[in-house]
C-alpha cells in the first residue's frame, strides 16, 4: 500500500552520515517538516528541514529533539565497528534514549536502522527469516541486537511499533562481490520507509533491507504484510569489471559467513 | 496446467449470492451444461443452464440436485454472519448433505468455497500457510471450518478430493485498506476454478484465495503442485482516494487482526 | 499444582453415561454440590448431587442447566458413531448451546471431552502434539473437531478458557491391544479435571487423555504448563492373555491408523 | 552472479549420454578445453573437446581422468533404473572413484547431476525443499541418493564442494503431463552449471533442477544464496494436444507420487 | 557426567548478593582456591576464600579480577529491575568488561546467570526452548538479552564457550503460585553449575534454570547433551497454605505472561 | 508392548561378531530355532541353533539363508571403518541382497543395526531426533546410510517393515568418556529387538540405540509408539577412575563432533 500519507514532522537521525544524508534529499516532500539531528553539522537547509544538533548519549537532548514528531527515522549513532565505549554511547544509550523519548512524547513508530551484522556469523548457505536467531558479528551488530531488544520490549510493553530494518549494503552499486548479495538501492530503502508508515499496522517485524537481487540470503516472508515489494536488482552489475576480477576464496570467513569482514577482523583496538 | 477440460455437467450452488452469479456468467462456455442451485430464484438461464430450486439443509433434495454432475463448485449457504441456527441449517447440514450426495452419487472433486473468517483471529503479521491452525472468527467462520475438516473426513475415508478455497474480498475492487490485502479479482476466482479441475491430482488442499496483492498474510507455497498463478493486483487500487483517506488505528481489533470487522464485532443476536 | 480448590457447584453433562457415571463419585467431594445432567435417568443421588434432566440440543434448557455453576465437566452428547442428526442434535447443537449458556452465564472455564477420533486419520508412527492437524475418522470425531473449534473462538472473542481433552480410552483396563497405546486410568482422569480447574492459566489448550503407556502417539508437550502429570501405565496390562492372543495386522487401517475401527468402519447408516 | 569465469578444463562424464551430449555443445565455449569421457565413443570432437575413453567403476581409470581439471560436470554412470550390478558399478562405485579422485587431485567443486527419483515416493501435494528426507523410488533413485550422501561426506571430511541437482526432466519440451511440473530447459541447466562454478561458496547444496513452471512440487529456497534463477517455463506447452488429451487417474501411483512411472514400476527383473 | 574435577582458582561474582552468597557455601569444596568478588563487603571468608573488591563497571578492575582464574560463576551486576543508568553501568558495561577481560585471560568457560526475564513477554501457554525469540519483560530482562547476545558473540569469534543460565527462581521454597513452575532448588543449581564445567564440551548454550516441577514453561531439550537433571521438585510446596490461598486472575498480566509481576510493572523510576 | 511372541526360526546375521555373538545368547530362549549366519565360524552350537556360513556379498547364499524364517535381525558387514570395496562387497551389496532375500521370502520385518556414524558429522550439541539430516563421518558410516535409504525403499514399495537402529556404543561399559553419552547396554539392546518384533505396527523407523544416559545427543520420540523404554543409564559408571581421568578438548574434531574418533580419521587406507 504507497498510502503516501505526507507526514507533519519527521525526524531523521544520524542526517550527516552517509544514509541518513541520502535519504534526507529523498524523503524531502513526504512531510511537511523535516527535523534532522546529528552531532556533527547538516548543511544546506532545505524551506522545510530544521537542524537540531543532538549527542544521542544525552538523554535530556534527546527527549527534547523527539517532542512534537509524528515519525522517527533512525539512522544515527555509531554505523560501523568502534570502540566499545563509543558504541555503547552512541547506540546503546543513544537507542534507549530515543525509545525513552518516543514513549513520553506519545510517538508511535520507529523505523530503527538495524544491520545484515547482527546476523553476520551465520553462513551464507543458511537461509534465514525473521525468526532466526541473532548471531553478532562485532561490537556494532552486538550494538544493533541490542536495539532490537529494546524495540521489541517497547512493543511488548508499551505499543510502540517498529520496524527493524536489518540493512544489507546501501550504496549506489555494490562495491565488491559480496555485494551482490546484499547490495540495497536507495530508491528501495526510500520507498520501504514509506511502506512502514503508511502500513495500517507494523508490529514490532524484522525486514531484511535488501533488494531483489539474484542471490540472496534472506526472506522477507514475514514482513510481506507491509506491502514492500523490492525494485531493484543487482543483476544490472554483474558484469562489471571489478566483480568479476574479484578473487574470493570460500573458506575465507568473510565469504563463508554473511558478515564478511567484520566476520574476519579481530576485536576493535583503540 | 492451464488443461481446459470441457466439463459436461457442472453444479454451481448459491448462484442467487453474489460470487455464485458472477461465477454463472465467467464459467459459462467452460461446461456442456450448468446446474445452477439456490433457494432464491435464478434468473435470464442462458441455453446451457439449468435451475434447480434447492434447500441445502434439505438432505434428500440435495441427493437429486448432485445427480449426475461431475463437478461442484460449492457457493451456497450462509455467506456472512447470520444466527447459529440459519449457519446450522445452510452451511453444517447444508455441507454435509452436499458431501454425502457427492459420496453417493459418485462425484469425485469439489470447490468448496470456504472464508478468511475460517482463520480470522490470528494477527496480521502472522503468516499463514495451509498449515496454520484454524481459529474462526465468527459462527459463520466456524461453520466453514466446519466444512474443511468435513472435506478432510470424506477425503481420508472416501477419496473425495477437495480444493478448500479460503477466499479473501472477491469483489470488483477493493472496498476499504483491509481488502487491499485480501482481494481477490474475478479473473483470478475463475483461473482459480479451472486449475482445480484441470489438475491431474488435487487431494485435500487449502488454498487462499487472493489475487497478487504487494501485501498479503497468506502463502500458498503448499498448492503450488496445482499451478494456480494469480496475475492481478490491487495495487493499481492504492491510490484510489477512498482508500488513501480512511482512517485505521493499529490496535483496533478490526485492523489487528485478519478477520477485520468479523473480529471487532460481538456475537450475532436476533 | 494440586490446588485443590473445592468447587461450589460443578456441572457434569453426561452423568447417565459411563466416564460421566465414573467421574461422578470419582469427583463427588471435589464440590460442594455437583449437578448432573443427562437425558437418561441419573440414580442412586447422594447428598451433594442434584439431578437435571436436560436435551443439550433444547438450547433453553442448558440455559437454565448452567445457571448458577462455576464450573462445567462436559461429557454430555453422543459419545461414539452414529447418525448424522443425532450428532447434529447432541454435539453440535449441543456444544454450541453449553458455550452461550457459558458465556450469558459467566462461567469462565470449561472442561470440554473431546476424542481421539479428532485426529484418528493419522498413521500410528506420526507422533502428535497439539498443534498437529485435525484429521477425524468418523462423524463423531467430525463433530469434537467442530467442539474444539468452537470453543478456540470463544476463547479468542469471549475469553472463555477450555480445556479440549482428546480422551484416548477410559476403562478400568485396555480392551484390546490398541489400547495398550490409548488408556487412560480413571484416576489420571480425575486428576487432570481437577488440575484443569486448579491452574492459575488455562487458555485454550488441547491435553491428550493418555496415561503414562509404555507406547504413546501424543506428546503433551505443549500442555505441560498446566501442571498434569499421569500416574498409571497399560504395562501392567501387557502380559494379560487376551492382549498376546489378539492378532494383528500392520496393514489394517484399524492398525495403520490412530482411530482404529473407527477408520476402518465404513460410513454409519441408519 | 554470473561470472562467467572460462574454466582451464573441464571434465564432463557421461558425455554420450543425453545431458552430457547436450550440455557439451552448450558449454563448449565456457572451458579452454574440455574433456569428455564415457564407455561408448564420443564423436565429432571440436577443437577444445578431447575425449577419454572411461569406465568409471574402473579407480584407477577414473583417477586419471580427473587428473588436471578444475571443475567435473559428473552425469556419468547409468542414468534409469537398471539391474542393481549395473547400478553398482556405474553409480555407486562410479561416483565412489570420482570423488576419491577428485581428492587426490585436488578438484574443489563438484556438479553432481543427482535425480528426482531420490524423492520419488513423496506424494505430489508434499512440497519438497532441500531439507526434505530422501524417499527413492527405484534403485536408480537409491543409488543417487548414496552419491549424494557421499558428496555430504567428502565436504564434511574433506571441504570438496557440490552441488546436488536433483534433475526433473530435461528434454527439449515435456513429453507428458507428469513433466508439466518437473521439466527443466536444456537453456535452463545450462546457466545452473555456471551459477555453480560462478558462486563464491557452494557448500554442499541440494538444487532442484527444475524451470519456473506453473505447477512445481519443489522449493528451491535454500539455495538462493547461488543466484540461479530459472528463465523458462512449461506454461507455453500446457496447450499442446498430446498434452490435453492425455488421461490420468489421481489414485495412479504414477500420479499421486512424485516418481511418475518409477513409482509404479514394480522391481527391475533381468 | 559428574566429573568432579576439582578447579583450581573459581571466581564468583556477585559473591555478597542473594545467589552469589549461597552458591558461595555450596561451592566451596569444589575449588583449590575461591576468588569472591563484588562491590559489598563479603564476610566470614573460609580458608581457600579470598574477597577482592570489584566494580563491574570498571574495565581495568575487572580485567585484574579475572586474571588466574579458570572458572568463572558470573552472578554480578544488578539482579533485579532498576534505573537504565545502573543497569547499563553493573549489567551492560559490567558484562563487557567480563567477557574482554576472559578473552585477555584466556578463560575459556563462563557461566552466566541470565534470567527467565529475557523471555517474560512470552504466555504460559508456550512453551519455550533455547531457540525460542527473546522477548525482555524489563530493562533488567533487557540487559540480560544483551549479555546473551554478547556470549554468542565471544564464542562465534574467540571460541569462549559459556552456558546462558536463565534461572526461575532459586529460593528455599517457592514464595508465590507462580514460582511453583519456576522453582529452582539451590541443589539443583549447584549440580548445574558442576555439570557446565564438568562438560567434555559446552559450546553456548542456553539453559532454562528450572527444577522437575509438576508445571513447567520451558523445555530443555537442547541442552541434554550437558548431562544435568534437576533432581527437586515443587510439588512438595504444593498443599502450603500460602500457595493455596494465593489468588490468582489468568488475565492479569502478570499470570498471562512468564514474566509475571516484571510484566505488569510499568517502567522503573528513579 | 512386550508381547513376547515366541518366534519361530529368527535370522541372526553377524553372529560371530561382537554384537551378534552378544545377542545370540540373550536372544535363544525367544525362538524356536535361531539360525546364526557369518563368514567366521560360530562355535558351540546350542540346541535351537543353528549355522550357515555365508557370505552376505553372494546373492544366492544369502537367498538360501533368509528361506523360511521369519525374523531377521542383521548384524552382519563390516562393522568399522575399512576399505571401500570390502565395505562395498559386506554392507552395500549385502545389505541390499538381504532385502531382495527378504522380498522374495516374504519376510516382513527387520531389525537393521545402522549406526551412529550415519550421523556423525553433526556436532554434539545438535539435538538429533529421527527426521535429522544424515551426516556419515566415514565410508562405513555411508554404508549404513544406503542401507537406511534402502529399508525405506523396501518399505515405500513393497511394504517390508524395518528398524533402522543407529546403535551408539553397545560395550558392557563404557570405554571412554564419549560413550557416556552413546552407551547402549545389552539388556537394553535385547529389549528392543524384541519389542521390534512385538508392535503391532513398525513402520519404516529410525531409532537410536542408546540407553537412559545422563546426558544425550539423540531424541527418541518418534519412536515412542514402539513402547521400548530403556531402562539402563551410564550414570551408574561416571565416577570410573580411567573416565574422570582421560582428557578431552572441546575443539577437538573428536570431541565437537558426534561421530568422535570417526571425524577425525582422515580416509581410511589399505
Amino acid at each position: 500500500m504507497t498510502r503516501e500519507v505526507k507526514m507533519k514532522r519527521v525526524l531523521i537521525t544520524g542526517a550527516a552520515g552517509h544514509l541518513g544524508n541520502v535519504m534526507r534529499s529523498r524523503l524531502n516532500d513526504w512531510a511537511t517538516e523535516i527535523r534532522l539531528s546529528d552531532i556533527a553539522k547538516v548543511d544546506d537547509l532545505k524551506a522545510n528541514e530544521q537542524y537540531v544538533h543532538c549527542d544521542l548519549g544525552d538523554a535530556d537532548a534527546v527527549m527534547s529533539l523527539v517532542e512534537g514528531c509524528d515519525a522517527i527515522v533512525h539512522f544515527g549513532g555509531v554505523s560501523t565497528e568502534n570502540t566499545f565505549d563509543s558504541i555503547l554511547h552512541g547506540n546503546i544509550k543513544g537507542s534507549y534514549n530515543l525509545y525513552e523519548a518516543a514513549r513520553k512524547n506519545g510517538v508511535k513508530r520507529i523505523f530503527f536502522a538495524s544491520s545484515n551484522h547482527v546476523i553476520g556469523f551465520h553462513e551464507r548457505e543458511t537461509l534465514l527469516d525473521a525468526h532466526s536467531p541473532m548471531r553478532p558479528d562485532s561490537v556494532y551488530g552486538l550494538s544493533k541486537g541490542f536495539g532490537e531488544l529494546l524495540a521489541q520490549y517497547y512493543y511488548d510493553k508499551f505499543g510502540i511499533e517498529s520496524a527493524l530494518v536489518r540493512i544489507g549494503s546501501c550504496f549506489p552499486k555494490p562495491r565488491n562481490r559480496r555485494m551482490l548479495s546484499t547490495w540495497l538501492s536507495e530508491g528501495d530503502l526510500t520507498d520501504l520507509i514509506k511502506k512502514v508508515y503508511a502500513a495500517d499496522r507494523l508490529g514490532c517485524t524484522v525486514i531484511y533491507g535488501v533488494s531483489d537481487n539474484p542471490s540472496t540470503w534472506w526472506d522477507n516472508r514475514y514482513a510481506k504484510f507491509i506491502g514492500w515489494t523490492p525494485k531493484d536488482s543487482s543483476a544490472v552489475f554483474e558484469n562489471e569489471a571489478y566483480l568479476q576480477e574479484e578473487q574470493t576464496d570460500p573458506n575465507d570467513p568473510a565469504v563463508r559467513f554473511q558478515g564478511g569482514l567484520f566476520v574476519s577482523a579481530g576485536h576493535y583496538e583503540d
